[in-house]
């Protein structure tokens, strides 16, 4: 919400439109509930803009299947069809690795990784969405699978207008750097702290 | 993401299913951002559940319209015309009033505040929805136009099966003791810091 002003107007030669519609590097990690959700929706608000959305999910397992990706993907469907809002690509990168390591060997899901960041890497180079989705890809960062500094310099150089938020708990410091805004999803309260499973539609 | 298993498992006499099943109050709070959109995310999962959705929005101005309101709006209407999803109903409340405070005398503010609440009460006895999205609902409560007793209570002691998710900065006592799910967004860094103004599509 744009509920405030800027603390500071910067000496850097850009008028207030310029500076206003500057691309941005979203990071939403922390331990607390929110942080894919809240990228989803500004998916949404993207799609709403005729943007194109392009989602990039680093997935615990491609049998996985979330509400908002049936919903994107509808909403992409329907731009088709009538031409509201704007196209959506979804990917499940490194489909057959999961997050939690149980399945595949460890080289698998590390090439599996690096494969899909190369591919965001083309998608990036080609302008290919005005909006990226990476959900959940602190976790190859964190495990080694992709260079941070690869992942930071490729952001912090990409051309055009594109917007790229990034999800997911420990994110790498190369990360935080290069993130315009970066926000910490703290859980102060949890169901499952008192024996609550997840559950359909609040979970997924 | 059901990405955890419980703590715990209480010896409250219910199975893992019925525990499972309880219905949820989530409270999105914090200086950050992301409190909304992550409810309107949990709005777009819940619709594609088939749940009926109702929205409350404590408004700024009743002329403000967020993307997720087209995007929802849209979604209720291919409800209607082919069955999918569930139905959609979304109220600014207190239309007119900012929670600004710059607009109208306080004591309109108050009564209109007093109304939506009185509105959303009626429709938590009436089980009209399965989630509500109570959005920037702490501020009334914060300035006292809603008394959060009667808020904490009325929540606790709602019949049927009705998810409630309540966003804002300052939330009141009681309404983190009434929550089951509490998450702090807690701003890192925002490009408002370095004299960048909110911008279309992720501001709103």
């Amino acid at each position: 919400m744009p509920e405030g002003r800027p603390l500071v107007v910067p000496d850097d030669g850009l008028t207030t439109r310029q500076r206003r519609n500057r691309p941005l590097v979203l990071l939403h990690t922390g331990d607390g509930k929110g942080k894919s959700t809240a990228a989803f929706g500004l998916a949404i608000r993207g799609w709403n803009q005729g943007w194109s959305v392009g989602v990039f999910q680093f997935v615990k397992s491609a049998k996985w299947r979330i509400g908002e990706q049936t919903v994107l993907e509808r909403l992409g469907r329907l731009h088709e069809e009538t031409g509201e809002g704007g196209p959506v690509a979804w990917h499940k990168m490194g489909a057959g690795w999961s997050w939690s390591r149980k399945e595949g060997t460890e080289a698998d899901h590390a090439a599996a990784a690096a494969e899909g960041w190369a591919e965001i890497k083309r998608a990036l180079a080609e302008q290919r969405h005005d909006l990226y989705v990476l959900d959940e890809f602190t976790y190859p960062l964190a495990w080694g699978w992709v260079d941070a500094d690869d992942v930071a310099a490729t952001l912090r150089e990409r051309p055009g207008r594109q917007h790229v938020v990034v999800t997911g708990r420990r994110a790498a410091p190369q990360l935080v750097e290069v993130a315009d805004l970066v926000t910490d999803m703290h859980k102060v309260k949890h169901p499952m702290d008192v024996g609550q499973k997840g559950q359909r539609g609040i979970e997924w």
